[in-house]
């Protein structure tokens, strides 16, 4: 019998919940024992219920599996939520107050007080909300949230930087891939050869808000937001994976473009003193190609978990220019949550 | 016999130069009696010279031209030149030297203190540079040049709000077209699925420097640049044509967003007033539609002329930011410089 | 007041219906009096009901018009209809029993032995079914067809070829256009950088059947079938407009390239006579180029209502190849279904 | 010391040649001892002269290495050709005759009497060929080719075809991926919303004549081509990697679908038997879903040596249709030349 730790995964049929299944196949600690899903697929086997877009077979293990609905009634006491944020909000309260550990991807509960919005390597000691948040709700579960998919990236460079030369103010524009719009997301016709220059769901309110929180100070039972501003533009193009974002941001000390890049390209943190399963070597890789990063060329850097910062350079503006690019649907999704449990399996949060 | 003034394109067979071509078409004061591009295509027939990528066909006056070589003695006394900037710099001098005005597509002379670079709706008045380059320089002809691609169409919202609000620092992102890069430009496998952080020739510096030039105050024999400050973030996109900004603008006098969509809806200008063949009848379009501009839908608004301004919307950095989205090679290059001749056509500079 | 023929617009907010409101637009001899839609849209304004995807705006004299409810109680006495096939079968007939001239895009009653499958340039005596048609179903309107948007351009050289050569077996490969598919039609996702092998609906069943009925001999109160065999493969690629498809033929008679390029280049026939407004001057239009036709370049050629024929070489399985595109939307859809209406004015059928 | 044998790579910083570099890094059996490249690259670092575009880094043995001319100096004994075809042709034959073993992916010899034309699923008795080739032309080396990167997938299900029910006539029409035209290859302006309807190169030519010698059988000191006809229409579309073909085929003797799937998917051979560690477990993948195969979704089967069919189903003119899937760079090149190597290693043609 095996001795990981059975989870199970909501949503699993959708496209977040497919990443979660390729993601933990052959995961060393986790390992899939439930998929649910809406009403629709629940009574069905997995391979019938999902329109498997994955380019690698769905896992054997999962195949066949039975699709049961979004109840707490499931046989684990972990659970990833690749749910819609039409419904993710009840559904994953339902069982953290039952119990269950929610690792989750929606944008519900991320800004609420009490609750982590977490990267492992910036700010770890969030985790801490839990306490706080089980005695708030009364839950003996919890819900830990990942990013929004643009932030899990910019987050990275910012965390360094915060620390060694004060965020002011930042101007940031993406450029984000159609996986982030979910499947089937666009219309081919209204994307080729075109940009869309707005996402929806209010996108360019959580780039300009969750950065604050996640580089804010936990003092006592609450965390204190970062001082900083962000103004974000947000854009659609005709991407596969991969969100870019092109960063203009002014410090509160000088900073040259090489003290950046020395900090930047240094970065590591809790998750790869662990060594975490899921942890890139390296969560900034700093290219000095003047044509980098590039979405398909970089997006699979660290296994899709490293951002990647290229063009640091002077602004007329504020102080320092840079590009960076991460994987949206594993550093800026599945494997974002994924290493949120692994976190917490490490600092002894699912014993 | 006709009552146009003929006129001659050097570097016609290039892409810009076609564009030339097709928009002097049919053109009520201009008819081309003269083409001219490098050793390579004089001496053949424009159809074979030309590898022709417009989607109608090669005018029936032009398809047998004789292709001249790019020297000063070509039957006309104004020329449109679609030069490459790696030859263009002399070969334009050599014409204005001769006695042509030269109406230039290239950076070369852009920047040069003595030479009108020329937005027809923005600093009609910097044709008074003319005087002084021929004084300068003892020419009988002159260079007017338009603006580098993006810029073309960024000036055009930043001209009235400059003046009603007062321009401060921007911070621009681009999302440019590949007929930008000339013909063949990008690969295909280079730029499918992908995007390039990164326009080579010094497109931000561009981006950066024109603006202030273009929105500058002609003093006595100079310009004196306008106070703000630009930083430019330039990217390719695998879009056709329309290169679209993102740009967050701070302003030294408050102003709401329905101030600037005033401002800029209602800008005309003295090519309106001249009623110019080539002026667009609204040099701006504000759109109301949150995911517009889009280049495919947009760029061809005003007949290529206009600029399309959307999403005008607060800045949490600045005041305000928006989406400005122009026809790269129509305002952008050819049209621009059509439009050029047309004001110094009615102006009594061509006389 | 108009002399103009009020026509209604059945499903006028789709995507077929928004191109038969663009395409009447300052129509010689048609107006738009009604437009229609279903019970969703039905007593909205246009402009509030349609998602207009055209490049211009919406007419002036239609965006605020009502949108009707799809019965026959319009102000008018011919209707084109635009409606989808899983409605336009019972709703067409509706119309055609209450004295409408119905011109149907949709593939319901295409195959119908008394419905004329009508392309004017190649089987106008067609036409001669609507009396059939009258008094099989005791009907005081009519229902007339135009084909499947691929085999629309498709018979366009096969009728000149039949006629010289007599055609006797064609495998036809035919790489589809995204507008082919509808709005919103594939996901952008699903079709960046791929090619779907596969079209529903009955895609290559359709080129499989249509041209046989097209090309038949009308023999007293029927149409007997062409005698030739087609296999079709149908795929959709990632482009806008046009639709290209590969074949490889085989004649009754003896045709070298030469022969078969100067019998299609050759062609013209009664919509030429006639003078039909929407008729192309040339019906199919040779080229030379050795990559030719390409759906950017090509597909709007004759201002859409062209096929473009190239390629032409000998087969060595068959007796010749080549390709042939056209624009899918206006040969392939709007247009036609105009074009016939012209046909059945010019002929006495509208009186 | 490594036990492996050394081997060469001729264009090595090219397309075709960083394939190769890429696809024996870690091979059990080759490692790379040289590289060998222009003149323009001789004498660089590997990672200095080549424009590196595979996804993971340059290996970590060839980066600093040394760019050898191409000529037949090299310290190994095998080599891999990925030279361009204008000038492939004579360097082969310099390092035949010199005595090395050549593996090339160059269409200048394929079809030459005395070369073998391998895929050693398929054919792998006409390496006998190599004597023939040594005592015509004197050589101690030889020259073994792998077909056109579109052949490469064709004729893996023609050959279990042809075996069990005889081919007699195909029409085959490609749609081919950007990749299969070398660096930089197509324009994005060219293919973007685009298909190019011709490939330079003799591609058709290509198509239609080498399966002929690869079904061919040895008899005696030559090939007897096989007797069956196909006529290729080779098209080029904005795909990154993976050629798809649809093909329509007539028989000797009846095939049903059924029959052909069984025959298709039961395929395999030596490659198969011996285990070499490039051969895909199943030569052949057959899908039943009905919109596969698909380029971005089939490319990489068996590690991009697969073929993937689907879409088996009867043929209105001949017997049956079906599509075919292989990746180009792979299969189709220099996975195909490295796949050759192994098969002559384990024949003892390498001893």
């Amino acid at each position: 019998m095996s001795k990981k730790i059975p989870v199970g995964v909501l949503g699993a049929t959708g496209a977040v919940g497919q990443k979660f299944v390729k993601l933990l196949e052959n995961h060393p600690w986790f390992e899939i024992s439930e998929v649910a899903a809406s009403d629709r697929s629940a009574g069905k086997k997995y391979r019938e219920a999902a329109n498997w877009r994955q380019y690698s077979p769905i896992p054997g293990s999962i195949t066949g599996k039975l699709v049961k609905p979004c109840e707490p009634h499931l046989d684990c006491q972990v659970v990833f939520s690749g749910l819609d944020s039409s419904v993710a909000g009840e559904v994953e309260e339902n069982f953290a107050r039952a119990g269950y550990i929610v690792l989750s991807n929606s944008k519900n509960h991320r800004t609420d007080d009490d609750v982590p919005l977490l990267v492992p390597e910036v700010n770890h000691d969030h985790l801490e909300l839990i306490g706080v948040q089980r005695k708030l709700r009364g839950w003996s579960g919890a819900i830990v949230t990942n990013p929004n998919c643009s932030v899990a990236g910019l987050v990275m460079p910012l965390a360094p930087l915060d620390r060694s030369f004060g965020l002011s103010r930042l101007v940031v524009t993406t450029l984000q891939a159609l996986s982030g719009a979910g499947y089937p997301g666009p219309s081919a016709i209204d994307v080729l050869g075109n940009v869309l220059p707005y996402i929806g769901g209010g996108e360019e309110e959580k780039v300009q808000a969750e950065p604050v929180k996640i580089l804010g100070k936990l003092q006592g039972e609450s965390i204190k937001p970062a001082g900083f501003k962000i103004s974000a533009h947000t854009n659609r193009v005709d991407v596969e994976d991969g969100h870019m974002a092109c960063v203009s941001v002014e410090f509160d000390r000088k900073a040259s473009p090489e003290d950046a890049a020395r900090v930047i390209a240094g970065f590591t943190s809790l998750p790869q003193e662990l060594r975490l399963p899921t942890a890139p070597e390296r969560p900034i890789i700093v290219t000095e190609e003047r044509d980098r990063p590039q979405p398909r060329f970089d997006r699979d850097a660290g296994a899709g978990m490293s951002a990647v910062v290229g063009r640091i350079r002077p602004c007329p503006v504020f102080d320092l220019r840079f590009v960076v690019l991460s994987h949206n649907t594993v550093r800026g999704a599945a494997g974002a949550a994924i290493l949120n449990a692994e976190l917490m399996k490490a600092t002894g949060y699912l014993d």
